[in-house]
């Protein structure tokens, strides 16, 4: 069994010392007889799952008890949904800031049931950059403004985030936990797991605990924040195997050294691609530098018959997940937490290797 | 490492072969050189494992192309808020039948937003059976009537479904696939997978095209069963690991013979708990004999200081899970199809044992 170099954009690569001790525990998690998976959500060892699991995401981003911390189902796709649902109140306007695919799927959601003011929209430049601060065209008494802060298809992301009046909710799916952030500046925080922090079939919500009291009634009960807050994620059955995965991925985390750690191994990791990217004008990356993802690199070759040559070789090399996204083309190259080092410098090597037979 | 004999109500047993397929796999799915769980939703391999999910289901359950078959996220508590907003369109009524704790989860989410008609209820009664079709209170014209169709909890389940002009829906989240059913009886049928069908993330929603049709355009884009059904179960990222570990589970079935035969085991390993319940005064049964669950097992002793001590001292026999719920006490023995007829067995001599000690 060989492992393969993993650039997917999600669900992603995961790392290796996480699979492995979820495989040796597949029989009998913490000597109960039984996988974690078959074990209730009510007994005192998932209990112990669910709150180790909190309490390294509350330490590893730095989360205070002004929020709560909230392991749910459906993704950031029912994010999109229950956003609007509990924190627009009736008559009120919600800002969106369109910077591309994930952010356009988050506005029309957002476009049911109540008004949507689009407060930029980088769609006529093809979504190529982020927008600065007095661009945003936000609207006085908005009950929220909506990012998305890294774009998984256009490769792009906020060097700074947004100073709103209105608490600033992020969708930080394919960012979160690569880099140190300030968690008081937003009134809520969330994220699928599939990119950086675990399976998918799990969605990381951080919220201030103040938005949750905003839910009218008409809303059901399971789609309210408040529900699944009061019960501590266990309103319901959770993703029991997902938030274990997930606490197996804070775990690995810490050993690294925390969020600044990985941050720094993330900006080397990056830096080795985009340095062989700007070193030839046999490739373009078509993001602005300042706005450039150190998540999700793309770039362009010069011709798409090239391209698909890149994307077939470097497959015969061991590294899969190179295709950029079939609505934009090109190359993505998905360098999230578990891309480990090495494959990214075993891609760079590769790059440079076909550049000098093809350039 | 002991395996336990695992008698949980949910999450609860897996078979031991599938976990042990799921762990072989674990570093590299099908030569692929990464977990199932690392890898695209969108790749022709997990599309391999949705398809295979999805005929399988269809081919175990007997399920016709008049019906899609979904896997969704948020388990059946999910479902209990979007039956109403999809199936009841403005002005009309549901109708839900009151058998225990899980049918009234659903009325509490059906009240919300609509007219809702509970058409019976055994609270009175303290949920020691179910509606004959007689006793049933159906609304003309209603827009579907609503039933669990095992209740996890008291312990019952219908004989026999009943008779219904409007579609009916049940939650069969505790006994799917644990006997044969005809699917054409139902205008939707439902299931967390986390009691007969897999782990816990992870919904399998079979449910009449027709019905599809109805949801009006104010519901949210994510929570309408359109939506999924359109794009085969990915709108978004499913849960691919629980969809794969479905499908083992499914090929297990298979193995053993399909659900015909299933039910022959689950039959025989309900008949070996009863008979043991029913041959002394020691024990005690609520349920009425006619409303007899074959997956949740529950029955009293003479105490309550008695059934403390079975509970504890079958712990230390290696059976766990057999504490009733919070809500009702007792010993409940959950013996889904993943349960092997030796520790049903084990439990059944146990009992004999304990009883000639205590009895």
């Amino acid at each position: 069994m060989a492992r393969v170099y993993n650039f997917n954009a999600g669900p992603a690569a995961l790392p290796l010392e996480v699979l492995e001790k979820a495989q040796s525990e597949m029989l009998d998690f913490a000597g109960t007889g039984m996988s974690v998976m078959e074990m209730s959500h009510r007994s005192k060892e998932f209990q112990g799952v669910v709150d180790d699991a909190e309490a390294s995401v509350r330490q590893l981003m730095g989360v205070s008890d002004d929020y709560a911390v909230l392991f749910l189902q459906g993704g950031a796709s029912l994010q999109f949904a229950m956003i609007p649902m509990n924190l627009r109140r009736e008559g009120k306007t919600a800002d969106y800031v369109d910077t591309g695919s994930w952010a356009s799927k988050a506005i029309k959601e957002g476009k049911i049931g109540g008004s949507t003011n689009v407060a930029w929209s980088g769609k006529e430049e093809n979504y190529v950059r982020t927008p600065k601060q007095a661009e945003l065209k936000l609207t006085p008494g908005a009950e929220y403004v909506h990012i998305c802060s890294n774009e998984t298809i256009g490769g792009i992301r906020y060097p700074q985030f947004p100073k709103t009046d209105a608490p600033l909710i992020a969708d930080m799916s394919s960012e979160i936990m690569s880099r140190v952030i300030d968690v008081d500046q937003f009134g809520m925080i969330y994220a699928g797991a599939q990119k950086n922090i675990g399976p998918s079939g799990l969605a990381l919500v951080i919220i201030r605990k103040d938005l949750i009291e905003r839910t009218p009634e008409t809303v059901p009960i399971f789609l309210r924040y408040k529900t699944h807050a009061d019960e501590g994620s266990l309103y319901n059955t959770p993703n029991t195997w997902g938030v274990y995965f997930l606490k197996l991925v804070m775990d690995w985390m810490d050993s690294l050294g925390g969020v600044a750690a990985v941050q720094k191994i993330n900006e080397e990791k990056a830096a080795a691609l985009y340095s062989v990217i700007d070193s030839s004008d046999f490739w373009r990356c078509p993001v602005e530098t300042e706005s450039r993802s150190i998540m999700n690199v793309v770039w362009r070759l010069p011709s798409e018959e090239l391209e698909e040559q890149f994307v077939s070789e470097a497959k015969k090399a061991g590294m899969i997940g190179l295709k950029g996204h079939r609505s934009v083309g090109g190359i993505r190259a998905s360098i999230y937490n578990a891309v480990p080092k090495a494959a990214v410098d075993a891609l760079a090597a590769f790059m440079k290797e076909f550049e000098s037979k093809n350039g």
